[in-house]
């Protein structure tokens, strides 16, 4: 019923503001005995980091996490773990200009007319800061699921769309996702994403993106008919990051124009390496690796659109809450193309849903 | 956490499958004092059942819906609401041909690896046929809204995509949406699409679809930041429902390509028509509805992409419990889109994470 | 959320009134495989039923458990158990003597003040009917323990006191308790409450009880602190039934007037018999089976007391729906002493509390 | 799902263990608008605070609460109210004496067996410290309630027993509370509880108690039939405190001996004073203010068992990690009787329950 909790045998719950002392979360249901340091999620994060490359926003903020419970002698005791990041450069600056204004695109006037008063600055709990948060709790799902799917488990992300300008798919390389300050797997793509976004930047315009998350050596079984299926959980948990607009899983959208014998992914057993066992091999993956709300042990592939950064510097209309017309440019520190930042997000919370669905999972059929 | 649960405080559970004796769902939340019958869930599902033309699946289930408890002298009383439907066309069939055979795109294989067992009797739970009590209880969802919305609140949708065959978003009419049996908003588009259908279904083919739900004159303010926010739930309710694979607000993926200055909704104040009064007004609904989680007042705007049907006349490669590959054909009396029936259930399910949203905004800030 | 749904990981959720059609309730989360028939729940629910003696209601019931889904050959399948049983003997007698009027001890005002209306029919939804469902979900989690838990798992009650009478513990027999109808496990205080629930019902009067519940053969480790400890939610499930005032676990008030070195529960190595292995013994159990929230291997002990029914044939004072002074003699086919039917129902919780930590258990840590 | 949350519409999730950095709790569902400054928490945090009386632990704890997030401009914002307390007084001291012994009547034991390692600084997550954090959000709570329940409402406890000496109820004095170092309501009992408390303490003994809280104020309507009832959802929070071993409503055990017609509370109309209108007045309060699981508008009233403090100067037996008898002595700074402290924790938990039901109803009815 808490709108600030995620999940339900894997939980986590967020509070924080962009411009208060600090942002933090709990995560709850964490197995015991699974070793757990600081570091370890601090890797996560500094892939969110502000300020890592010029395509991103200019506030300076370490993000440096720090675990204050639910870890005794550098292991989980399966009781809550608080995680707390500092808000270090919250400056103090002068809101007055934006503090009666309902910036288009962002999530002012909907807080006013909900809750009748709003936190103003930089965005309070709307700011996409809240999202360091949860990609520390994808941290810890990442070591639950890394224990028990084995070395084969793993969840990585690539943008495929900046703007109007795709990857080419078949030149999908994930050794090139690092390589390049967009988590761009086609390195072809790179000079004119970065052109682009120059352009972008510079007009103090934004743009849009999209974003694939594929999830590797799941297990078939997860995920639970039929109101918590997998990708409804899934579709849920992406939608509620900031600026997302879309999801899709496998072929999405795509899928509704093939014919329905071509859309289907065939089956075959096929002998496994090494041993003597065969095992089921699906011959496609049209579906994402979900059929019917569970889990097939195909790669999970999860898609999702996210819209241009609001704040821009063009004059746009608005209204106040004294009710006259008005125009607004959003100055400050913002990210040109949100989606960057979104990447490692989205990874955690795919990883986030897979360690509810996981722990879900073990409790009726473990 | 129960899987078959949707909902906190307007909630509803489903029990029940394909071939069982009845599928039945409970309603609770329901505000007390609200006139409710039996008519007001059967005008919905009439719009979901089976047989209702050429162009979805032939079994005869007439859907009777009964209320069993929680209204009294025709009003709700604020107890749990049972709803149940007798399976009428669930033929003691020869089952023994898919016993034992995996459908592709089905989820016999995910239900079998997830559970050890299933119930292959016409797809069991996971069958579309559980979505009937979504449409029941979306009924009552809407009665809810509808009392406390007032006469603008409505919830409507329209296939606007068969196979590879888009309508014309300009020739958009509400009004034919009902006078076709494809729910179609242009009918330019329908001769095209009888035509299209007659074929897929003669071939034994099936063909996808793409839906959009619109929910008008829904106030300004639902919607719980940031874990429930109501995109996220609208899209993981939707994802939900059987064979769809991809979810959109507002614009969509669409909005990638727009400059961030056109991806926003700009405001203006305007005077209320007939009264000495000005609200705000949005000059356009890229959002779909929704900023940072929470409705703004506008039109909501939701858009899904339904898979061709899975059971088609063309042999298919697949492989049977006992770990042998195998050959399937699935006959049967299925519909060669399965989005058409989907355009009610869809509805329902927005109808009721809106009646959801509404009474827990109710709590916090009512 | 649902005031109508119980537990998390085994949930379930009743609907139904005293005089309606059906009452019913749908049982989600239960692990597959496991054999279940509707004689399984159907021994629990006569141990329940009415008109079983002179000492409990003569409405007639044969409570007649039907399953409608979740089991396939005869087995669970992982999918919702729904469970239905029809109001046989709900006369359509004429209400309209208390209509109109609030019977004191009962909750006709709380549920008219709360939702505006009420279901005056036999109490409605408040009637102690519904626990009937309790029995029947309790009869599932028994199941799923005595698999997982083996042959020593075993939840009985006993009644240890009526009105002002109680047994002598140290004659405590478990085997007498099925020999009376009181399940009392002290056959020589049988005796004394026949005489003295004779002369209750004979006076139209009744009386309250004390009843005890142990489970035994739980492993210890079930519970998960600090808001769902286990002794917490035994509390709550069973003030939760009808006419229940008081809840203990262990000593209880008892252990107020100990001192603190003896209220503890010692505890020693010894030789598990058979094995070449040791075990924990404690030497007491004060604790009621229960330390920090945890089950520690021992009986689970709770001991709850229930008011006289409310329905006594003396005339009471009251008021009714317009706010005038009344009197109200409640007639009808009722318990003089609903503790004794509630017996069943107590194990039902215990069994339903432990199957939903032991699943929730498994998340975790399994 | 989360065992470390609390409460559905009103939440909140704590965090921490006793020799910790720090202890913490999440706030969730806090209406918006509604004045709050650190200051009215400390003030209940105060009664609470370990060193207050030589009757409690003599731990050094401020307990300085921090408010970090959920408040702008004095005021709830309706995000998530993060609350932090640091650990000041946690001695880095040396545990190697109980670090692999299990001290009977805490959680050590448990803990261990259900997680298979445990925080063994001082309880850990088992320790009482923890209820810190349920008096601050039961600050929260009292705002809320105070907010919309107006001046009559009131959430008080008084300690009724210790040891085996009782209070004498007809010298029940609300004045007299606060007066003494026990929270006594009877003066005349404040001389012997204090010789006898001093004796067990010089005894390094310990002592239980009896506390009775009174809600005042509390309108008829709250509760949610029948699995969230009022009286239960009480019963859970309160049986979730440290320590305690029983929980009655109203009359409790007492009501078993009484005859039904007297254990009910008749009804009457009364004139409101200085008004022209008339309102029930209910003639007694054996059911402590609930019926059938909802309000009546009567004082509610919980009474609870603390057993002995588990820390004790004599000798007990026990065993170690390593499967060995041992012998343990619990030194330390511990509290001779825990019910003392407890009282402030009963009255928020009672609050926070009463704030979730204000809320829920408020969803459903409001």
């Amino acid at each position: 019923m808490s709108g600030n909790t995620f999940g339900h045998s894997f939980r986590f719950a967020t509070w924080g503001e962009s411009h208060g002392v600090a942002i933090g979360a709990t995560v709850d249901g964490v197995p015991p005995g699974i070793p757990l340091a600081e570091a370890d999620l601090q890797a996560w994060l500094d892939k969110r980091r502000p300020g890592g490359s010029k395509y991103v926003t200019q506030r300076q903020e370490p993000d440096t996490v720090r675990i204050l419970s639910g870890v005794f002698e550098g292991k989980t005791t399966g009781t809550p773990i608080a995680l707390i990041i500092d808000n270090v450069d919250s400056r103090s600056k002068d809101y007055s200009d934006i503090k009666d204004l309902f910036r288009p695109g962002h999530a002012d006037y909907t807080y006013w007319k909900k809750y009748g008063l709003r936190d103003y600055r930089g965005g309070g709990r709307a700011s996409a800061r809240e999202t360091a948060m949860r990609v520390a709790a994808g941290g810890i799902a990442r070591k639950i699921l890394a224990r028990d799917f084995g070395e084969k488990f793993r969840v990585r992300g690539a943008m495929t769309k900046i703007g109007p300008l795709r990857i080419n798919p078949e030149k999908w390389d994930w050794d090139a996702v690092e390589t390049n300050p967009f988590w761009c797997p086609d390195t072809t793509a790179v000079g004119m994403w970065s052109k682009f976004l120059d352009m972008v930047r510079k007009e103090g315009s934004s743009a849009g993106a999209v974003v694939e998350i594929h999830a590797s050596g799941v297990p078939a079984g997860l995920g639970a008919p039929v109101y918590a299926k997998l990708d409804a959980d899934l579709a849920g948990a992406i939608m509620g990051i900031n600026a997302v607009k879309a999801v899709e899983i496998g072929d999405g959208f795509n899928i509704t124009a093939i014919p329905g014998e071509d859309a289907q992914d065939e089956m075959r057993m096929k002998d496994v390496a090494g041993k003597n066992e065969r095992e089921v091999e699906f011959l496609s993956n049209h579906a994402g690796g979900i059929l019917g709300g569970i889990s097939t042990g195909q790669d999970i592939v999860v898609r999702y659109a996210v819209k241009p950064t609001s704040s821009v510097l063009t004059p746009r209309r608005t209204v106040n809450v004294h009710g006259e017309d008005a125009t607004v440019i959003t100055k400050g520190r913002h990210d040109p193309c949100v989606g960057i930042r979104s990447v490692p997000v989205g990874e955690a919370m795919v990883a986030c849903v897979l360690a509810d669905h996981w722990l879900r999972h073990k409790a009726q059929c473990g």
